[in-house]
């Protein structure tokens, strides 16, 4: 069975991963007869109140709060090699941009959790495919724009695309319901919640996308 | 546009909503052409930490966690009566059995949250169409049992049946991918990860349950 590894980032659009997206991306794994290995970085983040969307002072902890995403079947990413994997998606959430890098804060000259980083680095040495979800392709773009140039989508939000952009990767514009592949470098993006105002287009996107990075393994 | 309330209990299957199953709900909804309702008790709740399933000893807030799921498009159950919905649906997770009433602890004799109860007993009393998940068929035979003797499923368990039983509901088993109807109460439930071994099992059974709930308005 394909084992496809599932980044979290937390659990809520504001301060971790996108609940809608990550369970879409675990439903279309299951559907395509693959298995999700869930994983997220052991590391804390400053929690937002998602009635009021304030800041509350307090912190959480982005594996614990995954976990009930993954009801509780989840690893910490330091744990999982590329040789684990036949392919990773990356959900969206401010968390794939707040608590995996710090892309929302500062754009092109992000830094990544080093745990991140090295996974990607390796799963694209490994010509591994990877899927990236809604903001998630500016993590991709961020870590592996300079080396390989992939092209990504994150729908149509100019200011982030010309982040990406800066990266070395390219932006391409895309519609909520569809996907971009870049096929020489194996990698699949879909912008989710940057344009969905429904669910189902969400989920349409997402189902689409991570068919189509289990068919490039 | 149809309104479907959504009764959520928190966020993560352990100590609120069950995620999977709050996320189907709002899909199978959307894509019927209905709109959610989010709603949930403005109630606190001990929480469970879904990575060691230990309590932490901490409390949080049912309708701020919720509101994780509802993307902050959620009300206090509280403000929603009967005649602002076409039909109500509870999603499972122990929340619904802990944070909406205490049947997880007390069973058959369980007492509900004032205003969950109160939104029940409009809904029965206005013919409108209910639908209950996973464990939360308990909490529509605590309201329910006695005045309308309700036919539900749970599945197959057949120490919770027993209790479901005592409080004057029937209880008829059911495989995961399935509903049961009860026609004359105009209540549909599905078994969802009271049984689900694969998420995919609980989205099959939802997406009919919602689509059900739906037909009977």
């Amino acid at each position: 069975m394909k084992k496809i590894g599932v980044v979290l980032s937390g659990c809520g659009v504001r301060d971790g991963s996108e609940i809608h997206e990550a369970v879409f991306t675990l439903l279309a794994i299951d559907r395509q007869g693959a298995e999700a290995v869930c994983m997220a970085p052991n590391t804390d983040f400053p929690v937002t109140d998602h009635l009021t969307m304030q800041e509350t002072g307090e912190r959480r902890n982005a594996l614990v709060e995954a976990a009930r995403i993954a009801r509780g079947n989840i690893r910490d990413i330091k744990d999982v090699k590329a040789a684990d994997l036949d392919a990773v998606v990356f959900p969206g959430g401010f968390g794939a941009a707040k608590n995996l890098c710090d892309f929302a804060m500062k754009g092109a000259g992000a830094t990544v959790h080093p745990e991140v980083a090295r996974l990607l680095n390796e799963m694209a040495l490994a010509g591994k495919p990877i899927g990236a979800i809604c903001i998630a392709p500016t993590l991709i773009a961020t870590v592996l724009g300079k080396e390989l140039s992939p092209t990504v989508t994150i729908g149509t939000d100019s200011g982030t695309a010309a982040e990406i952009e800066k990266t070395g990767a390219t932006h391409q514009d895309c519609p909520v319901r569809d996907f971009v592949v870049d096929n020489k470098n194996k990698i699949v993006s879909t912008p989710a919640y940057m344009l969905a105002t429904h669910i189902s287009e969400a989920y349409e996107g997402i189902d689409k996308c991570v068919k189509a990075v289990i068919e490039l393994i």
